[in-house]
């Protein structure tokens, strides 16, 4: 499956890039297939393995924090591996021209 | 902490309420605290309890389809328990007026 | 359509109850139909007074901070009024159990 | 204001991709910039040039469903222009590493 998460915790200030970068050094070490994107973190895997990276980086966020407010977005279809390259190629042929990532 | 979410099959055609009625069942059949509203549902447990619940709902509907969207938004608060209640309350005391739920 | 919103201000502290009251004297005194929950709040209307409504929201909060995280889900379906109170109404019947708002 | 939306339309089937690549060729041609990821879309601009093409796209699935659900994430900060492809390079600053995208 598909999941996109963000990571916002409060009580540290209106500049929250040294978590998301504790947050990304935990997603980049997992050996998960990943993309980043200015509003969030997408990765691809089973369920379980998912949701154990998701809390690892929720967790890690919470340990030097007061309040953690976490979004997960998930798609999951059957039988549809590799599809954090796939879904926007597919949208690509469809309109015939390259998009911007 | 608290977490609300809300899961929606594709491919089963405009009308979802008999999904989300299995999904309420389990949900009500939990024993964690939650509450419906017309968009989803909050629940309040520790992660792991949550994630079990959130995963058992999803399986459930995944079982019957091709392809189902699940979004979940968590709000953890170090110190905190019992908030799916007191959260609503809070804000009512500031504005000093029932509001409606 | 239905739509569920929330605001978050960053940079404020991990307690952000004042703001969200004043979210909410706005959204109350708007005349649109309304549900609080610990998560956000459910709206109906027309895309343009909902979507008047969240902006008139997020810049009252946005006038007094740095960041404001704004989140908006819509379930838009045709020939289908007052979903506020017949989507939840809906799933009791089919489960024949009155459920937890 | 950085934006990142999905349009996700009910009782077409579970593959929604034609109404995806509709959905791109209105933000390509939007003259907004965006970056498509394998979740959603993230524009940047003010707000009403945003919640414009969000509704755009919002109604031109509508026009040939029963049920569009479509969800909007806001990350307004003040003076912060062209965050777009900033937000990314300045998590990679603090990590000292390329992440992929």
């Amino acid at each position: 499956m598909l999941a996109e998460f963000s990571i916002v915790p409060l009580g540290v200030g209106s500049s929250i890039g040294d978590q998301l970068a504790e947050v990304l050094k935990i997603v980049d070490s997992s050996g998960l297939p990943y993309k980043i994107n200015p509003m969030g973190t997408v990765v691809e895997g089973e369920w379980d393995e998912v949701m154990k990276l998701v809390k690892k980086c929720h967790k890690a966020v919470m340990k030097n924090g007061e309040r953690v407010l976490t979004d997960i977005s998930i798609d999951d279809r059957k039988g549809m591996p590799s599809r954090i390259d796939q879904k926007v190629k597919s949208v690509e042929r469809r309109i015939g021209k390259t998009l911007k990532k």
